[in-house]
């Protein structure tokens, strides 16, 4: 299986799907095409929160501001995984996440035929290679290499503290549905639901889900992701909490959560 | 195979994509994952004028404004096809479509890894075990257990007088194109093509297809879902006829149909 | 292997799916449903641009302003491939790219299930029909019938006049990220990189590449196409040299290329 993940929008990816298609027989599955544009550091979590779903695959990714210039290709092996896209911190949030066996390699390649489409040109064409020979042989490739160095990105840790009742994070994406997801795990929610905190310095209601309130009303929820996020029910939490990716956040409470907890148990 | 459809937009379907190729060899197809949001009346309305067009599947559909409250989760045999999603309506008028043998079961399932995700958590792992077991087999699975009672969902019927020359109906939705498609059978229009009638006491021409007219002229034509909708040639009918879903549409007619079918013949 | 493509957004595309997956064993693949709408000479431009990256295949596209008037269904063998759809020159450009030899079939059908969507009810069937048969075998069918004549569909040439250092082309297409698509061979840009050019009489660099400029710098670059186009770095060309499609283009250049490329070589 080779998933596919850009930020191109239409039509451009339909190349893709038609190097690979006539590469090698591996079924496609699009992650999506729709990743903000240009934005290496939305796609990243994105592809580290959705990969960990996949059976073992080569994910050929790619949102890249600096195609056709120096920056590296890349072919990243996680476990019986692999990532193939270009260096510039993208895959690694998702690679460690997927495994802690994460093998950096440097991927080769001729002149391409465009300097403005290397996803068509480059990692399509890698994604493919690496898929025929398996991700356990990728040494064995010509164009591969042990990657010396490579950009890496990882996301700020939030500050917990726990006796004091506050968390500092931030927003690290918003999602279509406009909730605004931090870094903060959503375990400090632990005790809390049905209680409120303040974020930002406003009260507002923690739940587990958003249809307990009105449409409109606005949340402190866990997401799917297991983090965090603020959200409106039937609303967008973006707007509603005046927020936005990198957007600091403060939590405050005043609960005793642990007698929370033995109260809902 | 199994067929996903959602208003999740991108890139949540990813996970669900990911969960069901983990969890079985099924083919998936998306139907889309573009239905506007917590619109269930809507996607129940696609739903049922798409799916008919499938093979034998499994259909994993999740509109799903109840996410994370006590509403249960459906598995609905309907014929030779399987619908997998909320008890809350969505996917009973496809089912009925689909087959004159429906039966509903309800799906148990542990608690699901989040509250606000279940398509990635419950819906999807359901439609892979159902794939796996087979439709016919349902009720061996351990989950599945005869629903005793379920949210039905139906469209209004409209009030159709040929003799008085009227049709009282409903838009039930707007496409993407923004026709706006009724609940009035397009069979009212035989024997009026070429002819006019009122449309909330508007003339409007009524057509077999939009080119036949200039662009952005106004047209009564019969859907590809066999309904009476209202039209604009290269235009949106939503915004020219002054409606959407839920108004009350008025068609008159002071013709013969007979003569003209004659006519026509 | 199957491809759609059509202008048709969501949700009608999954019929088409669905009549396909009933009617044939295919692999289907999407190229693209988000063509603009009634816009039949750009996805023309798209398909030719797009298709000869795919393996041998059936590739069924439908934009149809003329849907349920006159207008015929083909079906176009352009060597290994046959393309299927509308006859309105959408399928002619691509089918020339595809293959030097070009064979155009009318397709006969009974009265289609619906007068607005031939997409579901004649393109697709006729898609699964030769793909069934084989693509050297479309004139066994019943239903394939050499096509007398044919509407065309040809993009305006430019006019290169390498001495005077000057082209005059026509914008063909805009794509998703605003990059103003030109018929100018690429070509012209040899021995100007670097350099600068009068685009409409505004100078402009001559870039491999959109990140070696700041973000916001306008260029001019040679597309993954082949083409040139006028873009921005991290933004929308189109409405930084005030283009759209059909705008002329006038290239002037007051360098000696061939001295430029002895001296990159």
């Amino acid at each position: 299986m080779i998933t596919l993940a850009s930020d191109f929008g239409s039509p451009y990816p339909a190349a893709m799907r038609g190097v690979i298609a006539g590469g090698c027989d591996a079924r496609i599955v699009d992650i999506t095409h729709e990743f903000p544009r240009q934005n290496v550091r939305t796609a990243a979590f994105w592809l580290r929160e959705l990969l960990p779903y996949y059976p073992p695959a080569v994910h050929c990714a790619v949102v890249d501001p600096g195609v056709g210039t120096g920056r590296s290709a890349l072919v990243v092996r996680a476990g019986e995984h692999a990532l193939v896209g270009p260096d510039n911190g993208l895959l690694l949030p998702a690679a460690r996440r997927l495994s802690d066996a994460v093998e950096v390699f440097e991927w080769t390649h001729d002149d391409p035929a465009s300097t403005t489409f290397h996803g068509r040109d480059v990692f399509a064409p890698a994604a493919a290679a690496v898929h025929d020979a398996g991700v356990d042989a990728i040494e064995r490739l010509d164009r591969a290499h042990p990657a010396e160095e490579h950009v890496d990105l990882a996301f700020p840790e939030p500050t917990i503290e726990e006796p004091n009742g506050h968390a500092i994070g931030e927003v690290l994406v918003v999602d279509g549905f406009g909730n605004a997801i931090t870094n903060v795990p959503g375990g400090v929610c632990e005790g809390l639901f049905g209680e409120s905190v303040a974020v930002n310095d406003e009260r507002v209601p923690v739940e587990r889900s958003y249809a307990v309130l009105d449409p409109g009303d606005r949340l402190l929820t866990v997401g799917s992701h297991g983090n965090v996020e603020l959200a409106v029910n039937q609303g967008r939490g973006e707007d509603a909490f005046g927020v936005t990716s990198g957007t600091t956040v403060r939590l405050e409470w005043s609960v005793d959560k642990k007698r929370n907890d033995e109260d809902s148990a």
